[in-house]
């Protein structure tokens, strides 16, 4: 049975909900980040790079939120979460979760992960007060380049929906005003109707 | 036929090679990233990002490296670029060049481009600063952790190779000691021997 390693707060949602959306038995555990459970040798076993998410299967375990949608898309073809039979269809995906990963989601960590990048307090300072300039114009691109509606590659949803929801629920504490984006808004909305969504967000 | 936006000093390299492994006939088109090309309307019209890779295919363009890396490889299969039927190992595969676009990129960027992420001169020094220490640890989980040789993911050449060997490429730049990592260094040597490398590398 797959097994992932997550955290709500964390990018590792857009993997718990595509865990859910497959219908298969999974289990999920929930790392505390706050207490720094990431870091400790127990779970560094698991993820040497000390992050979730992990997906544990039987062939050995998966990181980096990109492959592991992907693995889950192939891996359960009957669920249709990725246009698996169209090569440009598909690397369309994956450009989108690619930005996603090395854009958005770097956007956002200069909020409160910025000691990776700089050793300064004032450092610190300045890149949190740039986060809502950095992640209002990735959401900008994202509603007027990339979205295609109703989900994010068009009729179908794939495995760009719940990858973009969960960095969609960081706008408010990046600082993003809530009505610049309508477009993200709606699609926020629409994920949050699914019943493989609800079943798996916090209460 | 396949046509490239790229330069020889920025990720779009990998691209480069791996359409160079392919064997295909393809047209490479070199972006002035000094002189701000990639700003200019004409480019963002290719690539709405400003920034390369931008490969133009038939069925649209598409931009992110492990999004183009996967697209060739499924595109030429007989080039044997990845593990395509192996869902697991290309799912590694995507992992791997997940990790080198989110984190060792990223790590690298706060050298030249930290202006993305902040606003002061102190910012930039002391972010300029920490990079060989990001950079090095990067490397270091690589080695120990990751890199299977002879090749990034075993005895098979994948599009994990080209993606690594760019981004080792800027080791020297980014203060990383070069006999920090011998097995990254001889990679580099065996990358250099490949025909298909030399082809298109700079002399």
């Amino acid at each position: 049975m797959l097994k992932l390693f997550h955290h709500h707060s964390s990018c590792a949602l857009a993997s718990l909900i595509t865990l859910s959306e497959t219908g298969a038995d999974f289990e999920a555990i929930s790392v505390d980040l706050a207490g720094g459970e990431q870091l400790e040798n127990e779970y560094l076993k698991i993820n040497p790079k000390g992050r979730v998410p992990a997906l544990v299967t039987d062939q050995g375990i998966l990181t980096e939120t990109p492959a592991i949608l992907l693995y889950l898309a192939q891996t359960f073809p009957d669920a249709n979460l990725a246009p698996l039979d169209d090569h440009f269809a598909l690397a369309q995906v994956q450009s989108i979760n690619s930005y996603l990963c090395s854009t958005l989601h770097i956007n956002h960590a200069h909020l409160r992960r910025s000691y990776r990048w700089a050793d300064q307090q004032s450092s610190y300072d300045d890149m949190a007060k740039k986060v809502p300039e950095t992640m209002s114009a990735s959401f900008d691109l994202i509603e007027r380049e990339m979205f295609k509606g109703p989900w994010v590659m068009g009729d179908d949803y794939t495995i760009c929906d719940p990858y973009l929801f969960t960095i969609s629920r960081w706008r408010e504490g990046d600082g993003v005003p809530p009505d610049r984006h309508p477009i993200i808004e709606q699609h926020v909305q629409r994920m949050n109707e699914r019943p493989a969504v609800a079943k798996v967000l916090p209460q």
